[in-house]
Order: structure tokens, then sequence, then C-alpha cells
């Protein structure tokens, strides 16, 4: 049994890997706060009434410290780099579910992220929570940057490609459609039922801040450096994430081999699921679940494979992703508490 | 052809009224306002790119009196106050689409709105914007006060019943049901898609501001007081009201004579659609129009008649409502450019 | 370890009962069947490859008979009637999630459900499904019916109230309000998306079945018969059912007592949450849980008491409730596998 | 005035068309059938109860070429190639909704729409409803096969690029998203509110019968034959598409000079509206609208153009241009009735 912290619990990943925890068998969630909001846990989610009496509190590191062996940060980037060198510092392991460990370097990051990073010693550091691709890194780093919801489903959707057919690809175009807790909790007309609901729009087109991250892991698996053309979307659910994802060949590749590749390459993976090649994979199937769903199509004409793929956007792109990365860093099993 | 103002254009009410003005025949829109928001209407309402080339500023009386024969004021309460008696000292007829106009009352409208109102004279001479009850007043009027969303499904879901039953009534219990737009356009985490979409739940049990606007116009039309219970829900839906309104008789009714008596009264009315026994009302069939549904059913048991009332609260409900007293103060057909 | 069947696990509530049970520590789902769907579980329901290899076919009950200790029935009302007494004889206790065993007499259910009853002898002895009213009853029963989603909202939001103030209540009046799973899993136009996203509206007004099912249950805490006013509406959501019942009382209550009724009418039940006096129960605290919400208000110058309910339909309105009672009956835990 | 008659009126198609047709002030609608529904239109459509007094019949084809002096056909493909003939024959001016004959070609029919062509006589003659691109022809037409609603968005979004760069484009992605009321009214599970709302997901991928109609008029602004690779998805909105369209191009283009093409391209055009480089299409801007709204984004390190463009699949994509044709087709102005 663990001692564990959820550092931003009034926000959707916050609340999403509370709700996940209260069910873990090994977890005891003994230190919650926000920044914002401050009171039992069951007056701010009432959705957990009767199943936690926990209270939220302001931020304090010695508090925080002083109670979990691990800290879940679901903050927003920048306040997780002045956290998390205390935290580790008292010996806690921390998994950062924010943008702040992912990039690798500090002008990257002041690139996209618009500020400066004060942490590069720990971002050095960082092992990048993608499970299906750095399991062994993670069971032993006492630091997690837990990837972001874009970059999860487009990694685990390129990776077996890239990773073996690397000189072949030309280009990648990913079209992204994320529902709107992808943006958060917050107070904005934009995200409001009124503007959101029966409507459907691109934002950010070719510039979203996920694009140097699906590169610079993309870019690990493979000698050419791999760019990418990324649009999302704003779909009018609540969670979900579908990317459908065009790679161009520059030689004929078979269907049924790029499947078999596909099934292989996630054969002992608890939650990739690769469908067959009569099925489509659709948000309905992920949602509430960390499961990452997977189709194969191909113009064979023109050699462009059209990989889809499915998470949900709070669960397998954040905090079920971090649960998982968590049963890896302490030993238990990968899926436990997430099936 | 009248010159026509909108003042709060950068609101779903303002909005829907000058959408609608665009196309009225007699009706050139002049002058637009908002608060907080300047430029181009086509850039602050994308809907309306090539249809208009208005340039939306912050409020000025001296032009907004130069410009304008009518003013339509779709601004928050307290606001329409401090405008109005300006605007009709200048000539310009007013339709306030706030609550500032309703209660009659400075003592009724400090207790609900939680302000003292500053224009009593005014407030006193106002006509109430229900052209079905109203309709000669209107025509006459210089200053519409024009109902709320609730109000206007409730008195036109009661009206004939309780002008002619007053004494046979017990209770009056209304169940209301509303879209999110009927809140306004405005940054709030209440409000987001994320909160509303799948959601459902009462606000205000028992407390709501339209409160007393209803009762005000049922004690007009009945000797006896009528207070009534009203209970407001919030729908996951962007427009339309349905009022399911449960009303206790102290002797037998016939539902055919309840029927007949419902096509009777609204049978000259263009906007009032009494439906047959055999159908229910949908949201459905109003959303965008300025059609008021109205449904009747009836437990003869309990002497318990079960009367439902569609609307859409930004047409029928306030910005349709406010150009067909428009056209009535002026003179043209009820139903110009509302079909 | 017990084995557990579904027959019907093609609709809404066997998936949702599969999907419960196959996290259940207690049980393994070892039958499942559906009429017209056969084939792979995780062919018909995607959401649920990679968690089991079940193969669903149609129906055979002595295959049922020999594979399970327990049957819950997810089908149509007349079918439960016809499988249960062979399942019963077999030794196999049934949970029937079908109105079929719900109301007691013969000529009741002839009224309501337009069929003729083939099994009144079990009809007799079933055991009516709601623990927080007949939990003894339950753990001996070797036949439960499952109460129906309208009346399990409507049934715990009154029987605090009706058990003790019988005399006092004049009538009753229940506003309920269901998402479209509530009709089952079917082609109809009337169901599609197009017709019922951004809708709303009241159906069989005053002519739901499920009113004799709530006047019996309530008939059984109260000496004098309470007749209800029930109107069903179709809310533009998947899962939820809210209830807004209105009690007119012939005396004065205080709030503060009737709030301390509910709560300690509840206080040991694990499932029903009675809210504090300042919040209102909202559907998402309840969907996909066990739980049942309760919020309650007054007109305390009318006597009126408001009280709201949230369920989960497919969960405290079916699945999860079959699951509840399949504890209560088996001697596990009330609350094995449903936190 | 004309009279025009409305074949298939108990679709969405159809029922939009009417709803447009009843404004529209040189237009008198005389008749009006459907094939599986009679009775009075404001019974199938409650709707436009007060709005029309129409009556819906099977369709007979003496009737319709008696009382129409044109017929607009909202059937499903293979009915319209049978009625067809027989009302030209009869002198009435025909827009057909389907895709009977778009194809020019009766083995490309055969191919994608799995039926034999029975009257190739008029698929040669047929003129391509797109006004944008054929407004001389279809002045004259007497036969209009009025276009799919995928390849209005694609065209539209394409036609001034592939009509000036044709040699340069080395390939085109069109990622499309549609409401559900693109695949009609019909009872099915699939388009059910429980499996569509907060679900997407892709189809037909690679293979949908809108292929062909793009490649076939894309072909005709290009001397190079233009093959795309298209996905349509399943968006959980009431109406509207967007599609995101990339396109590869051999050499450095300025998006400057994009813009400048685009919207010279359309300048005269009262339905097409190009926006700034800053902007981004939405659906919200475009439903219930005859308005297409194209946007601009350009990768220039890959030389890679995305254009986003939106309309209503049921007006742009289907009745409104369908009336749009006939305005063109009877000489009036080209927008009435649709603004």
């Amino acid at each position: 049994m663990i001692k564990v912290g959820i550092v931003g619990v009034s926000g959707y990943s916050g609340f999403t890997a509370l709700e996940l925890l209260l069910r873990h068998p090994n977890v005891r969630v003994t230190y919650v706060s926000a920044n914002n909001t401050r009171g039992k846990i069951s007056d701010i989610w009432p959705q957990l009434k009767n199943r936690t009496k926990l209270y939220c509190d302001q931020f304090d590191v010695t508090k925080a410290a002083g109670q979990c062996d691990v800290a879940l940060l679901a903050v927003p980037h920048t306040i997780a780099m002045q956290i998390t060198p205390k935290l580790l510092k008292a010996g806690v392991k921390v998994i950062d579910l924010s943008g702040d460990y992912r990039l690798g370097s500090v002008a990257t990051y002041k690139k996209w992220y618009k500020a400066t990073h004060t942490d590069p010693r720990n971002l050095r550091k960082a092992v990048y929570g993608l499970p299906e691709l750095y399991k062994e890194e993670i069971k032993k780093a006492s630091l997690v940057a837990n990837p972001g919801c874009y970059p999860t489903a487009a990694l685990l959707g390129l990776a077996p490609l890239v990773g073996t057919h690397c000189e072949l690809i030309e280009s990648i175009i990913i079209d992204a459609k994320s529902g709107v807790t992808g943006a958060g909790r917050k107070a904005s007309v934009a995200f409001s039922h009124g503007e959101v609901s029966e409507n459907f729009k691109a934002y950010k087109v070719l510039n979203h801040q996920h694009v140097p991250e699906i590169e610079r892991y993309l870019a690990k698996l493979c000698t050419h450096s791999k760019a990418i053309n990324f649009v999302p979307h704003l779909l009018p659910v609540n969670r979900g994430i579908l990317e459908t994802i065009y790679v161009k060949l520059s030689s004929r590749v078979r269907l049924n081999r790029c499947h078999k590749l596909y099934t292989n390459f996630f054969k002992v993976e608890p939650f990739v699921r690769v469908f067959g090649l009569e099925e489509q994979v659709e948000l309905k199937n992920v949602v509430k679940t960390n499961f990452c769903d997977i189709s194969l199509a191909l113009n064979d004409q023109k050699n462009l494979l059209v990989i889809t793929v499915a998470i949900d956007n709070l669960v397998k792109g954040a905090a079920g992703q971090a649960i998982q990365n968590m049963n890896l860093m302490c030993g238990f099993s990968e899926s436990e508490g997430l099936l």
C-alpha cells in the first residue's frame, strides 16, 4: 500500500486520477490540493460524496512531501517545474501531467510554451511516460513526464510503422479531433455549451504545442527526422480523442503485413487494441477506459496508409496513463486499478 | 422603412434580433452597440459575414437617438433603466428585453433584482409586451417591457384557463426546462460544455426572479391572487424552453372543453399553435421560430390539467417577441419578418 | 465465486450488467445470450475487446441452467415470464429486469402491458428488488423483480415521507426526465440523433406503465392509497433520470425535519446520498454509478415539498441494482463490485 | 410566380426544401409527395403547423406533371431515374438531389451505386448543379443533378487551386466530417442518439460513393487526372459538414497569393465566404444557411496547403443549393429566398 498525492485535484485530470485511485487496491490517497479551491472533496466533486473524506487545501510542499510516496501533478505548465525539484529532493516520486518535462530542451520549451524553464537539471533526467515505448526506463524513474493527450494517440498510432519503415515514409499528416475536456475546466465563452454543442472547427492549425513533443519521440524511433503536419479540431463531446493519420510511403506495402506488424508490436500490451481490418475504432469504445484502439486502412494505389487511433483524453491521455506509470514505478501490475 | 438600433448586440438576444431584422422588409438596422466588444459585426458574429457592414461601438446615447426610430435593448438589467429615459426623451421608441420594466413596482424590483430602480416614472408607464394579452396597449406604447422567456411560456399556457376558471384553480406548479442560451453568453464553468452536456439539474428551486413577473400578470387575469410554484431546470440544449404546468382544479372539467377554450382564445393569434389532443409539443418544432406551441392533457380522476408549452427562448422568449412588438408599435403586420 | 449468466446481453442493460460483473471479485460470468445477435462479445461490444472471451448465442434453457447459479434477465417483458419458471425449477436464482414480475397481479399486468401473464404462481412469490425497502426479503429470495428505472427514483424519493406522513399527503406529482437509453437499444426514427439531440418533449403523459408499479409499492408504505400524477419526458442525454417530485401536504412541515427524516432513513444505505439543503442533485454526479442522489426544498407558504432525485437509469435503475440484489441474495457485501 | 413540387418530402432534404420554399417570394409549392407517409404536412412536420395546408400523398406522375413547373426530387438513388424521364417529357424541369445523374457514366454509376442505370440518355444531358462552376449551363438546363453534400464542400474548397495549379498538385487528402442528417431520416441503431452522441468515428474509409463524383468534376478543371484520398467521419451534430483538405504541392506557393486566388475566384458569388488568414471556419456559422465558408493555412516548409471548408449539409449541401439552381433555371435572382 503506497501513499499518493494529487496536486491540482480541482481540474478534470486531477479528478479523474482521484476517481481511479479510490478504486486502486494498492493505493491510499493521502494528500490532495488545488490552487484556487479549498474544501471537502465531496463538496468540490459531489460525484465522490460517500466515497472519500479527503479535504483539499492549497498546495504545501512540506505537507505533500510528508504525506506521499508518489505525487501526481495535474497542474498547468510552469507550475509543475516549481514544485517538482522540491518533491524529488524530499524523496517523493513525481509524475507530471503538464508539459513541463516532456520536451528535453530548454530552447524548445521556450519556443512552444513561451516561458523560461527553471529546472533544466530534471528536464534532462525525466523519463517520458509512454509505457508502450519506455517501460523499462519508467520502472526505474523517479520523475516521469506523462505524455500529452494528442501525442499519446499519435505516437501509439505511428510507433510500429516509423520504427520499422523509417526511410519509406514521405510525409505524415495527423488530423486530430478532441473533446472539450482536453482544454481543462475553465470559465470561457469559447468552451461554453452554447458555442461548442452542434459546432465543430479546427484550431491552432499547424501550430499546436504538441507538435514538437510528437516529433521528438518519433525522431527517437527513426534516423531520419520526421516532421509532421498536425491539425487539431474541437469535437462537441466531453471526452475522447480520435486521430486520423495519413502516412505517405515511397513504395508499396501490403495491408496485411502492416496489420501483423501492429498486432505483434502491441501483443503484450494490456492497453492497446489493434482492431481487425474490417473494423473502425470509435470514441465510445474507449471513453472512461485506459485503452488505445487502432485501425488500419490502405490506399494501395497511392501507398497511403490511414491509421485511426482513439483514446480517452482524460484516461489514457492523462490520469489513466499516469496511474499506469505509477504502477510500473512502484512494482505493481501494469494494469492494476485500470480495468 | 424604419430605422432600428440594437443595444447589446454581442449577446445571444441581440444577435438574434439582428439576424431577424436583416430579413425584415420594413426595417433598416442603423445602429448597433455593445459594452465590451467593438468592431465589425462580421468579425463579432462571423455568421453574418456578407450580410451586413454594420460596425459595433460602445453605446452612445446621442448617436443612438440620432440614428434610430426604435431601439431594442438587449442589455443586462439595471443598464436598461439608465438608457431608457434618455432614448424616450429623444423620441425613440424603446423595447427593453431586460427585466427592468416588467414588475411595475419599485419594491418588487428591489426584492428580486437586488437593485434600486432609478426610473420609477417609466416603470409605471411601460406596457408589458405580450401581444396575445396586450395587443392594443402595445400598439400605442412608446416603452414596451418585453417579457421574460419563462413568463412568456407560462402566461400563454395559463391565460385562457386563468382568465375563465379563476375561482376553480387550487394550485399551479410550473416545472420549467430551459436551454443554456437562457443564461446569456458568458464565461462560466457552470455553463461550459463539459458541465452541461449529458447533464441535467434543477436550479433556483422555488426562488427564480421570473416568479413575481408570472404572478403579476396572472393576477391581472383573475380576482383571486394566483401564487405559483416554479422550479426551473437546465437542459443540455442550446435553445428552447418547455414548461410542464400542473393546474389542480377544485371541480371537474372536461378536456374537450378546455381544448376548445384554448383554440378559441388563440384563434386569431399568428404565433400560438394549440396542438391536437393526441399530440405533444416538442422543442424542435419551435426552435428558430416565433411560435409558442401548447398541448393539453387531463387526469380527470383528480381534476389535474397538464399544460405543456414550448417556445424558443431567444425568439418568442426574447428577440422574436421584441420584433412582434415592434411590428405592432409601428403599424406593420404583426408577423412581418417573423415567418 | 459464483457463476452468473446474462440473458439479453445485446441490449444496454445486459451490456451494463456484463461490464460491471467483469470487475466483480466474486463472480464469473459463464453464460451470455441474446435473441437476434450471436457472436463473440468483443464483436458485439467492442468496448469489451481484451476483457472477455465470452461467446453470445441464442438462449438455451438447458445450457443456461447448467452453467449458472444466478441468471440476470435483461429481456423484453413477456419473454422473462417464459424463461423464469424453467430456470427456477433448475435451481437457478433469477433476477428479472423486465416488468414481468413487478405488479403482483395478473389483472394489472394485463391492463398495463397488454399481455396475459403466463406465470401467475411465481408472480405472487417474486420479491421486489428495491434493497432500501426490502433487504431482508431479497436476501432469501430466489426470484427478484428488479424495479423499473422511474419507480426506483420515485420510490426512493418518496419512501421516507410516505412511510411517516401518509395521512398528510394531499397529492403527488412526479415530473420525470429520462435519457434515451431508457427506451433500450433499437432502430427507431424517434430515437435517432437527428430527432433527439437539441430536442425535449413529454410523452405518455399521465399514462406510463410505471405508474401502477410506483403506486403499488407506495401503497405498501401507507394505509391511504396514494395515486400519483406521472409525466415522463425524453432528455437529450444518453444516461440518467432526474425526477422532480411535488408533494402537497395538508399541514405545515419544517424543511429541517424533513431533511433529518431522509438522512436517518438512508443512514446505513451505501447507495443513497441525501444532499445538503443548499445543494441540488445533478445527473453528472450519478451517471455510471449505482448512487441515488436526493435533494429537498420546501415552499412553506403552500406546504409543498419539492424532492429531486437522480439516478443512472442503466445502473441504479437497472443493471447496478440487479447486482446489488445479487450481492444480497448470495451473501456478498451489498456494494461489492459497485463502487 | 412558379409552381414547384417536392417529391420525397418526408425526409430531411425534402423538409428543408419545403421550409425554404414557403418563404420564397416567387414560388408556390403546389405538390408534395412521399413514398411511405401520407397525410397533412402539418402532421408529418409539426414545425410547419399554421404555415401550410399542403397534403402529402404517394407520388403520382400525372398529378405531379400537371401541378408543377419545377420538381425537386429528394428521393433515394434509383428512384430518381425512374421518375425523371416522365417529368421531363411532360415539360417539368427537374432538380434531382439523389446521386442518379451526377456521374455521367453508366459504368461508374454501376460500380459505386450497385445498380444499373435505366436512363442513360438523360444521364448524359444532366447539368451538374454547382452554381459556382456551372452557372451558365444551369440557367439553360431542364435537368440538374444537384451535387452531393461532401462533393459540394470539396469542390468549392479545391476549384480555385486545382483550376490554376493543376500540374503542381502532388496529392489531395480530404478528411471530412459530417453531421447525422447526412445519412437521411431512418430507423437505425447506428444513428440512434445512444450510439452517436458523445461518439465519433470514421466510416467507409477510402471507399465512399462520393469519391468518383469529386474526382469527375476535379478532372474537368485540370488536365492531369486528380485522384483523391477521402475519409469521412460521423460527427455528433445534426447538421453540418466540415472538410479539412490537405494539398501537397510540388513547389513553393505563398499563402497570400493563394488567399487572393480564392477571394478573386469567389468575388461575385453570393454564397461563398473566404475567411481572413487569421480566422477559421466553424459549423455554427453556416448551419441553417446556404453559405460555404473557406479558410486557408500553409505549411510552407512542406508546401502543404490546408483548406478548411464548412457547409450545412441540408442547405448548401442539398435543398438550399437546389433552390439556388432553381433560381438560376427560372431567371430569378440567385439568392432569392436563401438569405
